[in-house]
């Protein structure tokens, strides 16, 4: 019987030691972490083995079996990923915003970590070893809760973990899994705000919704997104097409795929034609409204777009086609549609983007570019936790910095407030 | 009848005009409100002196009845504070963390409203004016909720400050108040995750707790400070007797104030003695620990410390008072009880303060220094919103930097991904 409350404490006793854990030292329990890894290899493989056959038999889909597999490939590829994250940069100590206050009290804030991370995740094993070795590098203790069809995978994966954690001298209860498939267990950890600091779901829309419904613990929600592109009467339409193309068809299961593309109405009768054509070669399918119906006049593929389909978060080879008559339409659709993740125009109207830049309300805005770059990896951040599509603390892709919070230190001199 | 859910358009419409609003317009809607809460006083002063019989009535403590209360002085100070914040400094619209990546997409990041806040608040009617501005000036809308026992003044002041945002060209529903004093809306506003991007409570530990326990929002928890001071064997003991009666004594019923004293045993003989000295002059009593009692031994105003009172905020002239071997043990205790609000150490150790800066995990740590200093105009902020002992977004202090979140923009030239 799993005490959600004894392994807060726990976890909450582990992050207190990692918080004042040199870089160097947590860098060597990554790489130990790898380590074992590597040696539990053919443990963990048979363990996710009998995952994939209890699937099958379940009826998991392939596209959720292939999520599920790991593979030596995989599992050199998720050592290797621990390893690149002992060599990021460690965030945790860094001092900012120091500055001396008329009275003499010299004032600083220092950025610490969290504490201790709640993650609540769906399916794919690697975010177990992904996960875990953020929250190490950034001072964290993590509890873990994934999808109970990858139960035996995670926990193999886990004991590699924490033997790696225990190699290195930190403690094991950095990273804690809970293994017992209890759904009340997710509602318990949700509420252990006496332990735990921040939740992030790694999921569908139903996990964020039931996430930011029961918590009371700040929720990182996001990862759903109704991306739109808008091509302006001064886009390069050429350009256009392959950002287009780009954005829906390179990895279209993702959150920062394209859903919808508004097309300046100046612009459609040259456009529409173009870019139904190159995409369908991708396979793509589209959902046009009466003026985009008009201008493509039978083509195959398209088909006109049903009320919930501008709130449609496609997920697949789905593109939504509107004609607007301009900018302001475009914005007038976005911000009654968007989700708040990414969302780009497509102009030589400088004026134009400035408006669009400084109008659209969403996590990553683009000019002339691709939604697909709203990524960690992407942006150069060297790893992502996740994508935050709510406002507080950190918004977009979120990497070890975002784990972590800071202090103010007040140093003084006998200083009192008058 | 309220719609929250209407409320929470109208809101999110006033937001996004807000958002682009340059910083002039903003500071002349804030010197309008200002204007329109003098041009109104009679009637905000008439309303107040309503409330405040019922308040007597309903035999409202002296204390709540103060708090209630609006003067011709106070109407005047508010009225200022007011034009203050048209003085403080936007940050909405900076940008930071500019980059360009390998492959020529140009990233920055631009802070940018939250968006609308959610305020619940108790008594004291000047938050009415104090929230609405600071909201203005961060280009947030905010939809307002306070005590019913302040309905008549607050719905007084919330119609001068939409009077002046209108005379001032903007929306007046930048600042939305809640007038129907049915709990149950305060319910409904807490779960408005659709409209709504922050909940900021206003009051004691009961409101928190029921915001965090019912919020699908975001709710910046604080205020609550069990507050400590170690006194280190080497520290300046003449001084040590000063900060801990600032620390206590100068406003006692706020969350900053001192709740308990550790000494370290060396100087514990020495020490007491001084500190309750001087303590009980200013009408403190004190709760000791065994060891302190012994040394303290019968002294008037001193007794024993009950099970509880190292996790009360006394919110009063109480002081805890414990004996303790040294630095580590005065650690556990923080550890073990501290809101991690505001704790120090008062040393001439320069190892002992910095092993104590960083294992001390609370939004304010100090070294020689009052605990009342964790305060938005002290650290010089000029401003502050509320006092966050959570751990998301900001810590400590929040002002109007706090009341913003960032987007990413990212130009290319039809970046593509690979």
């Amino acid at each position: 019987m799993v005490d959600l409350n004894e392994l807060g404490r726990r976890a909450k006793r582990a992050a207190q030691d990692l918080a004042t854990t040199p870089t160097e030292h947590k860098n060597a329990a990554l790489n130990a972490i790898a380590d074992a890894l590597e040696d539990a290899q053919e443990a963990i493989l048979a363990a996710n083995q009998a995952d994939v056959e209890d699937g099958r038999e379940a009826g998991l889909s392939d596209a959720m079996i292939d999520r599920l597999t790991l593979t030596e490939a995989r599992m050199g590829g998720i050592a290797a990923d621990t390893r690149r994250v002992a060599n990021l940069p460690d965030p945790v100590g860094e001092e900012f915003d120091a500055y001396t206050l008329p009275n003499g009290l010299r004032v600083r804030k220092r950025r610490t970590p969290l504490g201790v991370l709640g993650v609540i995740y769906e399916s794919r094993p690697n975010v177990t070893v992904d996960v875990s070795a953020l929250a190490l590098k950034s001072g964290n203790a993590a509890i873990l809760r994934g999808g109970s069809e990858t139960l035996r995978s995670n926990m193999a994966l886990i004991e590699a973990i924490r033997a790696g954690l225990d190699a290195a001298g930190l403690p094991a209860d950095a990273v804690i899994y809970i293994d017992d498939t209890d759904r009340a267990h997710v509602l318990s950890l949700l509420r252990l705000h006496r332990y735990v600091d921040m939740i992030i779901p790694r999921g569908g829309a139903g996990l964020h919704a039931f996430c930011r419904e029961n918590a009371t613990i700040p929720v990182i929600t996001g990862g759903i997104g109704v991306c739109h592109l808008f091509v302006d009467d001064s886009a390069n339409l050429a350009s256009a097409v392959d950002v287009i193309q780009n954005a829906k068809v390179q990895r279209p299961t993702v959150c920062n795929a394209l859903d919808t593309a508004l097309i300046h109405e100046a612009v459609a009768e040259a456009f529409l034609p173009q870019v139904v054509g190159r995409l369908r070669e991708d396979g793509v399918t589209f959902r046009a409204d009466p003026r985009a119906l008009d201008v493509l006049n039978g083509s195959p593929g398209v088909e006109a777009a049903g009320p919930n389909d501008w709130d449609t978060e496609w997920l697949s080879l789905v593109l939504g086609l509107k004609v607007v008559d301009g900018l302001d339409e475009a914005i007038a659709h976005i911000q009654a549609h968007s989700t708040g993740h990414s969302d780009g125009i497509l102009t030589r109207d400088e004026a134009h983007a400035d408006r669009f830049v400084d109008v659209i309300d969403s996590a990553a805005v683009y000019v002339n570019a691709s939604t697909r770059f709203t990524d960690g990896g992407q942006f150069g951040l060297g790893a992502e936790v996740a994508i935050s599509t709510q406002k507080l603390h950190a918004r977009g892709p979120m990497a070890l910095k975002e784990l972590t919070t800071y202090k103010w230190i007040a140093v003084g001199e006998g200083h009192v407030r008058e």
